[in-house]
């Protein structure tokens, strides 16, 4: 008997599979970890070691950074001032958005800001929700015991990290050479150099050094670890 | 003692996660796949199918579609126009580079063309690495016992699901009316009506009537995941 046309064939509203769901079979909730901070401050280096320490506990997590976006979302518009500014803005914006949805897909999604340009830390800070939001959000949250019951991208936790490093120390680490360059002007408007740092006007949580000394890169990892472990975002 | 500034806190090399620990951690290999057919030829009941069987096995899987991109990455830019091929362009796209790096995470992503319109489709097909580099691409993992040693987001397994459905099944079911008001000549270039279809000109998997029937969700997620499975797709 042929069933072409039969109504009964409709199947439009069959429920997808919800975050709630995938958090269960990871046995970890989606979240985004964005580490800010100055160039040469440890970012990737905390990426790298929160992403082995991580997938050493059996938690999915996976690293957004210039490799794997620069070829594709990010590809470069042109390199017009006017394209330059565009591809800065949507790159900010690209890296936002993707978090958000690898966070929904149950995945804990590391990011870190690419440039140091004060301008491009401005277009970040005005795309991700203020902290009233991020704290509104938790507190929800917590009200339904976790259980993420609205699998909503826009409904989402964030945990900035802010790598709260002395810039003597940064620009000793020279990355890229990028300090070096700006000491000598042949680039403008640097971070920490002839462009002021504006810290994080809040974050969850603050890499710091411990009596003058730098924590190893498991001791960050750890200090996140634990804080996503007290909020038992470990576990679904 | 302070080591600020000691070169010995240098940790850029260090070696992030790769695709390859995901996939062991997830034990699957991450993928693409791509659903394709006409408006009403069942790819959303095929998205949540797949989903659901892939879930109950333990498989993580995570939709892309409009719901949760539109008012993210593929937000639109206006309504002139340009901009409306423009949006076009852009969510194919997107739509397509966020498909990459859910596949590199180790996620099976499943994604359908949103757009029936035909030019969308021709857009969407240049997009896609052509068939002959997706069977380079297996013959190479295969030759590299499926280990993905290459986390290279560029180099990725996509499967593409064609919908082989007869129009007048697809015009029956009318999904948003859609079909509805292209006869009444109140949707312009409308597949399949006054626009023609292209079926795609290669696929991995094909759906079909079987004797005249439409096979059940369960069957069609049956067939996709028989595939994956042949190839130790969901195994790692």
């Amino acid at each position: 008997m042929s069933t072409v046309g039969n109504p009964a064939n409709i199947f439009w509203h069959e429920n997808p599979v919800g975050k709630a769901e995938r958090e269960k079979l990871l046995n970890q909730h989606g979240c985004v970890v964005w580490i800010t901070g100055l160039s040469g401050s440890g970012k990737s280096t905390l990426e790298c070691s929160l992403g082995r320490e991580l997938q050493s506990r059996g938690k999915l997590s996976y690293v957004l950074d210039g490799d794997n976006l620069r070829h594709g979302l990010n590809k470069n518009l042109g390199f017009s001032p006017e394209s330059r500014t565009e591809n800065i803005r949507r790159k900010k914006y690209n890296n936002r958005e993707v978090a958000k949805l690898f966070a929904d897909a149950g995945l804990i999604c590391i990011a870190s800001l690419i440039s140091p340009y004060r301008k491009d830390g401005d277009a970040y800070r005005a795309l991700l929700p203020d902290k009233k939001f991020i704290e509104a959000s938790l507190m929800f949250i917590d009200l339904l015991s976790k259980s993420f019951a609205l699998s909503n991208v826009h409904f989402l936790a964030t945990f900035k990290v802010f790598m709260n490093m002395p810039l003597q120390l940064c620009e000793g680490r020279n990355p890229k050479g990028l300090y070096k360059l700006a000491r000598e002007g042949k680039i403008k408007g640097f971070t920490g150099i002839d462009d002021p740092y504006e810290p994080p006007l809040s974050c969850e949580i603050e890499i710091q050094l411990k009596d003058g000394v730098v924590p190893t890169p498991n001791e960050m990892a750890g200090q996140v670890v634990s804080y996503m472990e007290d909020r038992d975002f470990l576990e679904a």
